[in-house]
C-alpha cells in the first residue's frame, strides 16, 4: 500500500521494506536510520523488524562499513595520538575462563606498547574482565578520560570501564536485540564491536573470534565470516586490525571464575600457568606488538618480570592492592571422574553455564557477582583420569547453587578408552 | 547466550530464535505468545522481530490454524444461530472501485440469506465500505450488537463497524505491522482477516482475494497462497468458505470514490451499471448463496426490484435516507486521451493513487475523507479511444490536489494500436 506517513516514519517503514526484499541501503538512508534510532525518532518495533530483516539479508561491505561509522558518530571519540608511544588493543568474542586480557594488558606494555582495554562486565555463561579485576580489593573500573590518559602514559595499560559516551547507538541497540532474537546476525556484531574499538582510538588492534560450544560463534565458518567482516570494517577505518580464530570448545586454562581466574593470571605474569594461557597470551601479545610496529619479544617480558611490574604498577593505579589476599568462596564441593580412562570431553558452555550459576556470572545487567565463586579444573581434555579422582570443584557462597550447577555439567563431562584429536587452540590468522 | 530471563521474557525470545532458525511453534507457544502480546507482556519490538521471522519463514498449517485461534480468543465471538436464517459473509482483500459490497448485501438478503458484513473504513489507495455508506446522509456505521441481530432478522442485511471486542490482538497487532514492513506476511495477512471473520459468527464466507497492480497480492502465486490458506482456516473454524481469485490490474467498474461509488452501486441494484461490477456482485451472490445452501438466483432478485427493496430498507434502518441526493464535489477536470488507438491500460494503482489525492482516501485512520471526491473513468481497458476524447473525470472540493492526482496518473494510461488479450475479471476459485 501506498502511504503518506509524515516523511520520517514513511522512511523508516520504507527502508525496512528494501532491506527485507534483499536490497541494498544507501549511505544517507543508514546514517539517518543509526541517528534517528539513537534520538528516538525510529521506534524500538521498527528497528528490531530491520535487525531481523539484517539477520536474513546481510549488509554488504559499503552497508556495514557506513552502519558502523554512523554507530560511532552517535558519539565521542577518544584520541591517543599525544601519548608517547603507539596503542594496540584486544578484543575477544567471549568465552569460558578467557582472563587472556589480565596477562596480556601488562605483557604488551612492558614490551613498549600502550594497551587502552575498555571492557565490560559479564552476562550469562562468560565471564567479564572487569568482574575479574573488581575481584582484587580496591581495584575500581571506572576512570575518567584524563586519569587513563595519565596511566597509558605514566604505567602504559589500563583496563576500565568504556564511558557511556562511545557509539551510543551500540547501547540501544544491543539492548534491543538481545530481546528479540537479532544478537546473532553477523554485521550487526561485527559493527557493535568495531563501532566502540574504533571509537575508542586505538591505533591497533587484534581481534580473538571464539569458536566452539562456549563461544557465541559455535562454527568456523559463522567465525570466519565475523572475523573477516571486522577485518575490514578495521582497516577501512585506519585502525590495522588483525584476527585470530581460537578454540573455546573447552575452557581456556584450569579456572572459571573472578578471583579463580585473578590468581590464574598473576601465576601466567610469574612464569608459570596452564600451558594454552600462555600459548594465546603470547600469540596475542605477538600479535597486538606487531600491529603497532613492534618486534618486541613477549616472552622476555614473562620471564624477566617486567609484566608482573606493569601488572602491579597497573593494579595499584587503580587503587587495587596486587598483594592482598583474593576472596575465596566458603563453600566447595567435588565432581568427580565417574571412570577410568582419557577425559574426551570438557564442554566450555557446560562449564561456564555451571560456574554462573555458582555466582561467578549474573543473568541480567544489575545483578551482583561473587568474586570467590566458579570452577577450578584438575584435567582438561587429552588427560587420563580414574575413576572417582577430582574433575572439577566447584566453589560457592551459595550452597544451594550446587545443585544447578552440577546439572549444567550433564552431559559436558565425557572419558573414553583413548585421547582424541584436539582441535588446535589457535585455528586460523585472518588479516 | 543462555540466559536466565524470568520465565515470560525468556520465553519471548526462545519463540522468536525458534521461529527465526526455521522451527516450528507449539500450540501452548503461539497462544502465549498471542495473549502475552495482546495484554503487553511481550513487547512491540518483540512481536515485530517475530512477524519479521515470521515474513521469512513462514507459519505451517497447525501453526497458522493456532495463531488464528489464539487471536479470536483474545475478544468476543458473536453467534448467529438464534437468527432465522443462515448467514453469509464476503470479504475482499481491497481494490480500486471496489464497491461490491453495496449491492452484493442487500442481494443475497433479498434471496433469504443473512449478511451480517462487518466491514472497515479506507486507508491508502483502496477505499473503505462505510467511507462508501457515510456519503448517504443520515446514514450510521455503528450499531449495537442488539441493533445488528435485529436488522439482520428483519431486513437480512448489515453493513456496519466492527466492535473492538473482535480479535483484539489483532488490531493492536494490525497497527505494529504497519510501521515495520511486516504487513506482507500471508500467514499474518489470512490470520488477521480470518480471526475478524470467524469471530464474528458467519456461518459461511466467501473471499474476493485480488490480483494485480491495485490489490495488495500483486502476483497470482501469492494470491492462491494467500486463498488457499484462508480458505483452510475457514474450514477448520467449520465456517464453510470460498475464495475467488478476481483480476485488479484495472478499476472495478467506472468511479473510484465514496459517493460516485454509491451511485454505481445503486445503477446495479436498479438493473443496470458496468457489466464487470455486475458480473463479479452476481458470481460472489451465486457463491454466499451456495455456500449457505441456498439454490435461489440473484440475477432474478436484480431484476424484479428485490435486492434494491432490501437496499433501501438497510439503508433507512441505519438513519440513511436512500432518496436523499448524494454530495457532489464543487470541482473537476478532465484528462484527455493523447492519442487515437485502444485503450490498453488503465492502471488500478494509479486510479486509486488519484482518487485518494482528490481527497476519496485518507493517509492516517484519523483523517477525514471527501465524500464527492474521486475518478469518473469514461473508457475502460480494451475500449476504441479518439485523441483529446475525455478518459477521467477528476472530483475533488480542494482543487490544489489536481496536480498530485495528475502526477499519480502518469505512466498509468496507455493508448495502444489494438486491443491486447484481457485478464478475465474471475481467475480461479478455490474451495
Amino acid at each position: 500500500m501506498v502511504k503518506d506517513f509524515e516523511a520520517r516514519s514513511f522512511s523508516a517503514v520504507e527502508l525496512i521494506r528494501t532491506k527485507r526484499d534483499g536490497g541494498t541501503l544507501t549511505d544517507e538512508q543508514i546514517d539517518w536510520l543509526i541517528h534517528a534510532y539513537t534520538d528516538g525518532v525510529v521506534a524500538d518495533e521498527q528497528m528490531s523488524s530491520m535487525a531481523m530483516a539484517v539477520l536474513f539479508r546481510g549488509l554488504d561491505d559499503r552497508e556495514l562499513a557506513t552502519w558502523t561509522q554512523s554507530m560511532i558518530d552517535t558519539g565521542v571519540r577518544l584520541d591517543f595520538s599525544s601519548l608517547s608511544r603507539p596503542t594496540s588493543d584486544k578484543h575477544s568474542t567471549g568465552g569460558v575462563g578467557d582472563k587472556i586480557t589480565l596477562p596480556l594488558a601488562p605483557l604488551v606494555a612492558a614490551c613498549g606498547v600502550a594497551v587502552p582495554q575498555l571492557s565490560g562486565r559479564g552476562l550469562g555463561h562468560t565471564g567479564g574482565t572487569l568482574d575479574k579485576m573488581e575481584s582484587i580489593p580496591g581495584w575500581r573500573a571506572l576512570l575518567s578520560n584524563e586519569e587513563m590518559m595519565a596511566q597509558l602514559e605514566e604505567v602504559g595499560a589500563v583496563i576500565c570501564a568504556a564511558g557511556d559516551g562511545l557509539a551510543r547507538a551500540d547501547k540501544k541497540l544491543y539492548a534491543l536485540r538481545d530481546v528479540t532474537g537479532t544478537v546473532e546476525a553477523i554485521p550487526l556484531i561485527a559493527s557493535s564491536i568495531m563501532s566502540k574499538k574504533i571509537a575508542e582510538g586505538t591505533g591497533a588492534l587484534v581481534l580473538d573470534v571464539k569458536v566452539g560450544s562456549g563461544a557465541f560463534m559455535k562454527n568456523l565458518d559463522d567465525a570466519r565470516e565475523l572475523a573477516s567482516r571486522m577485518v575490514a570494517l578495521g582497516k577501512a577505518a585506519e585502525v590495522n586490525t588483525v584476527a585470530l580464530l581460537t578454540d573455546m570448545s573447552t575452557p581456556l586454562g584450569l579456572t572459571a571464575g573472578n578471583a579463580l581466574e585473578v590468581t590464574e593470571s598473576v601465576e601466567v605474569l610469574a612464569g608459570g600457568g596452564p600451558a594454552d594461557v600462555v600459548e594465546l597470551t603470547l600469540a596475542l601479545a605477538r600479535e597486538m606488538l606487531q600491529a603497532a610496529g613492534s618486534d618486541a619479544d613477549p616472552e622476555k617480558a614473562l620471564k624477566d618480570g617486567s609484566a608482573m611490574d606493569v601488572w602491579k604498577r597497573m593494579v595499584r593505579a587503580q587503587g587495587g592492592d596486587p598483594e592482598a589476599t583474593l576472596p575465596v568462596a566458603q563453600n566447595s564441593d567435588e565432581v568427580l571422574a565417574e571412570a577410568d580412562g582419557v577425559l574426551t570431553t570438557l564442554d566450555a558452555m557446560a562449564v561456564g553455564v555451571a560456574a554462573w550459576r555458582l555466582g561467578a556470572g549474573r543473568a541480567r545487567k544489575e545483578d551482583p557477582v561473587q568474586a570467590g565463586a566458579g570452577v577450578v579444573m584438575h584435567a582438561k581434555p587429552g588427560d587420563r583420569v580414574v575413576k572417582g579422582q577430582p574433575l572439577l570443584t566447584l566453589h560457592t557462597d551459595t550452597p544451594d547453587a550446587f545443585a544447578r550447577a552440577r546439572e549444567a555439567l550433564v552431559g559436558g563431562i565425557e572419558i573414553g578408552p583413548e585421547a582424541l584429536d584436539r582441535q588446535p587452540l589457535l585455528i586460523d590468522r585472518i588479516s
